[in-house]
């Protein structure tokens, strides 16, 4: 039987880290995420864990002590967000090129500057390229289930790559909603103990961690970094599977909410997905085809799975809570265009930028979004593929 | 008259910045970079040049002081490389968001880990939606031209945005090649004086710089970072005219060779563009319509023009010198086709993954890309669109 | 019934500690204390005490983390040497002006630079003015003692300052030695448990610590800090006393060996005491009084009751392990021979510098030093009270 | 000719420093020392002087930058005051025994904690052993004389030690009086140029700075350098007398003011002294013979000097401003006494503890001193010889 609390998503991070229980938590505090340290710190204070927690100087500490417990052999985590993880981002390619599965929580916040510590997806957008896998949550239960699955899928032999699992911001991460918690039991059967086929305290094993790797073997070693983020695709899924079989609740790559019939589609992530669906509802009880297509895995990134999901819709909206900055548009966007040219799409899409620095996102702006959508399906004309939605401006 | 000279990319780049003679340089040294720096202390320690140079404590630290120095209305350069970039990671995102329009040389090298100290580009892809105007020089001649282009574009109240000249280290870095340098006074004409609209020294005008910037307001202002992107094109290509008048050296978006009539096509970035030439020109001899499109403005991004200039093409193939790591493809691939989604092309597109931590590329690499693209022109299909070149394992 | 073991210096203190079992552990290490937090970490590793060990990233911050848990409430330790101490020497002062009763081995080593590992007392020279008890500590056996009765004196409501345990880097801190530990259980009702009057996490006493304390103030509680330590004396000697009923083990101010009728004396710290004591028994066996007076507690300076032991002497020589590059002589002769002149002493008095940077000191070296006193007790003239002891030079 | 000026003893250090034109300054800024960097920084960016200013990120990189540059073969200065100079405590050690000279003023200001921003000596109490000379200062003249005369003492060949000029915080460093400042050519010729032996920066030359240097040597290297200190006393009154040849004003190891024939003295340090001058001269016209001894070498010790000048005096005070914290006086108290005895006084002597964390220090203060030591000279009897002056309780 599955437990029943009202937890904020930063509460449920800490309680699936505690029942996770990693050898090791290093970790400096940093708005929205200081919660999950701070939940997990009494745990250690407690007893209830075994967790040896180090009170680093730094975020780019916190992920070296990160890298060294791990290559010691051991599980370590961490939390961060926004600038914490900036400073930290030296190490991320640390970890995920030393084939390190870190598992961290990482509670979305923009980026400064000018100094802001409210949601959006920036922050997240600046480590897509780090060899790390991402997750991305609509609730706090998706948060928490994230979390349960991540070492399953980090340290399988064919992935061994760090995890990082996203949510929103002070949206998820302060605000107490129901969830289903798993027995501690179940849980720590589930997740299983980590035995690393290489680590530095392996005293049978000598080996070195990290030494020069010039010109005659880095790419081989990138090669296997991307073959490793390619298997990561299938690991995910059997992951999920047996999670089903644990909690009855099914994950995917993402979630395909009413899309099957669609005709019009909107791609997001984390809690927009929520303010969506309601939306969506509305709109098929008025005889529209609305769908949604909501991204959990956005590393790897399922190009194909998602092209052929769209394949059927007449117009697709992309939304991203980054800008992009590049003159074309938000980042989920040209990862989801690349991804319908190479599988020979050709529908309408486009890109809007919404909810920069916690700016409010309500069903109306996605009511707009689908208003877009269905003008756009009726004439196969798109005027401007880069739009803003909810600025204060003639854009929209 | 200009001034023929044999100087290596690092020289050259610290020859431009001697003739633009920028207010304040702030660096930390290191490989393939440090020459860079080296060589400009020398001419603030003969007084050739009127900057104050700071010797910074780190590579954060060389950032935060051309933010202060900008801010206060001076003109401030930088120069690094890979994981300068990446301890600077933080602050690049400050510099831009508060539109201070800092240049700075990076010279391409692979970001750790493992350490490696040779050329790819996954130091420049780390900071593709940072909001810098990023231009790549196939050669120290391009380094230098871009580093005089520089201040005009990055200055112009149009942009207001910082920009970073990216060349091969070592490969175009340490080699000594020809080069045409302009003469110092027609540099310091060219380049003009900084009068910024708003500063921290000016008394007349009292302003507070990096303040919060809470829900209300980040949204409009990343708007209107994006938009002195988009604007950033024509900015670049006004200033381009200007120095063809000066020079005779014309410079675009990206520059076509040969590209009119290909049927086949390699899209690539920097040094590789000179050994892509040579092939094309045999290639040509032999009867066979190759081009090459070399990126020289990588952000903002002309996905538009690359459209139309790829769209009479039957095959492409984009050479990325970073792994993308997301399961797609590299960021220049994602880039490319994302926008020839938008441009509705339907062209077979292939990514090269190529060149990882120095890894030679040679005439005989590039030939076997257009052998593939010649026999997927003829076929029209695609059995695997992400690819490796040079790599030692069965995949090429 | 005491246990008999044969243990290093480090070792013994690294077991005292075990044995306090503080809240907080906060160490960075350092030449020739490393043993100290290593083996100490082992304990909170095995679960053997329940210290919080802080792995912090400097010895700075390791004195910052100390004095945090102390402000805190709670009972904090660590341990150094030489440069760490050097290097958190600003904190240093912020321990004991705050008047928290932190406790801290500090295995003697020679303050850089040039650098050097081994011992002499130019790193606890540094810290004698900075408001901490410091005691002195022959062999294995008193460094392990005096870590014992460190906190009752240390957190003695008359006292409240922080105090450091000295030993010499390497003779005894490496050196095996026999020794005689006190049973777990009898250490633990001998230290007791630590109730803070005022401290932080006193919910209901809310205060604050270190705000600033300006002209109207600061004096009247530097005077208290100074009352404090004189009131150390009398703590120093109850504790010992108890100490004695324990373990039959008796301390004072400072050891008087075969002093009370003794013609010359030598006036010295830790570990030369040792040689002095084979050295008076062999002269004592030829017929001439030497005797010794091993210094104990350096701060709280004990002068009058140096001054009155040593009143019947003829002639004293005062062996300082540090110069004092202050013209004059080493630190412990100054401070003798102040408390000389203020307790109305005439003896003849010498200032000998020796065993700087791990120069050894053997019997012969003492013995010259008896035979100067000698000479100088015979004739009551002191050609240079300044004098080296093992020095490759003319001087000695 | 020399030029009347009113100046604070900040902008007089720092006109010194302008005139003196070192290769180097680095500097961080600290209360109550900032200006003398601050003024000084304008001279580097009017082009009044030729040296290179470095913005360093902490004090410890200040001293370790000045270390730097002096090992080149350079003239280099900083400034600092209380805890900036804790913070470079580590490598104030380095710079003496290393044997650079560096020069540095030093205003002196209240060790934390409790956080105190004002004058008093337990900044430069604590660094009384490290190998620096020491002079102070009792106004803005003999803080700018001290420092024109400090680089032909700190640079002798019989010397080559740092040296530290200090002043008292606020009291000088902020308080405008009159000042003759010497012509700048004079001064350039007066203090002349550099020439050291050894240094880095001579290709003819090699050689390295700061190696290991174990037990066989280290010893033999403070010798020399506790011989430097003591050489440095003649160099003092050497360049003192072509000082006074250049301007008339007369320096030696302290001044003796109405000393000669005086019952009762009173010694002291820095601005204290100008107070005490005050009071002698009142005390003189009501017939009392009073007189004042005004340390301004402080290291190194003229400790025979000192008891010579004394020896007449029936009873004697000596004011420190820095708690000793050893249970037994003031620093500058043991180290008179320790003097005294060596050269076999026995005249009543007395510690005050004053003014510290700027406490103030008016004439009435001063004349209760005298008032007691009128009192010891009739009795010939001291009841307490460590007492304080100017605190809220019953001791004075």
């Amino acid at each position: 039987m599955s437990i029943r609390e009202r937890l904020s998503g930063n509460e449920a991070s800490a309680i699936a880290m505690k029942q996770i229980n990693p050898d090791v938590v290093a970790a400096f505090p940093i708005t929205p995420s200081t919660e999950i340290p701070q939940y997990f710190s009494t745990f250690v204070s407690n007893g209830t864990v075994n967790t040896e927690f180090i009170a680093v100087e730094s975020e780019h500490s916190a992920m070296s002590a990160c890298i060294g417990a791990e290559a010691a052999g051991s599980r370590a985590m961490t939390a961060t967000s926004s600038n914490g993880l900036a400073l930290m981002w030296e190490m991320i390619h640390i970890a995920s090129s030393l084939r390190l599965p870190i598992v961290m929580p990482l509670v979305n916040r923009a980026i400064s500057g000018p100094l802001n510590i409210h949601n959006d997806h920036s922050d997240a957008m600046g480590i897509r390229d780090s060899g790390w896998i991402m997750l991305f949550s609509e609730n706090n239960q998706e948060a928490y289930d994230n979390l349960i699955m991540a070492h399953r899928i980090a340290e399988h032999k064919d992935v061994m790559l760090p995890l990082t699992v996203c949510q929103d911001g002070f949206i998820t991460s302060h605000s107490i909603e129901n969830i289903e918690l798993i027995e501690d039991d179940k849980v720590k059967q589930f997740v299983g103990t980590y035995n690393p086929e290489h680590y530095l305290l392996n005293a049978k094993e000598p080996i070195a961690v990290g030494p020069m790797d010039l010109q005659a073997y880095l790419f081989e070693h990138k090669a296997q970094e991307a073959d490793a983020m390619r298997n990561a695709k299938k690991v995910i899924l059997d992951v999920a599977k047996d999670f089903e079989k644990l909690t009855g609740r099914k994950y995917s790559l993402f979630e395909e909410y009413k899309l099957d019939d669609a005709d019009i589609a909107i791609v997001c992530m984390n809690s927009t997905a929520g303010t969506t669906k309601d939306v969506v509802d509305n709109l098929r009880n008025q005889g529209i085809k609305a769908g949604l297509l909501k991204i959990r895995v956005f590393r790897p990134f399922p190009a194909e799975e998602i092209a052929k999901a769209l394949e059927n819709c007449k117009a697709v909206a992309v939304l991203d809570k980054a800008e992009g900055l590049n003159a074309c548009g938000g980042p989920l966007f040209t990862d989801v265009t690349s991804g319908m040219y190479v599988n020979n799409l050709n529908i309408p899409t486009i890109s809007y930028i919404y909810g920069i620095g916690g700016r409010d996102v309500t069903t109306k702006h996605i009511e707009s979004v689908y208003k877009d959508l269905i003008e756009i399906s009726n004439t196969s004309k798109v005027n401007n593929p880069y739009r803003y939605l909810g600025l204060r401006r003639g854009d929209k």
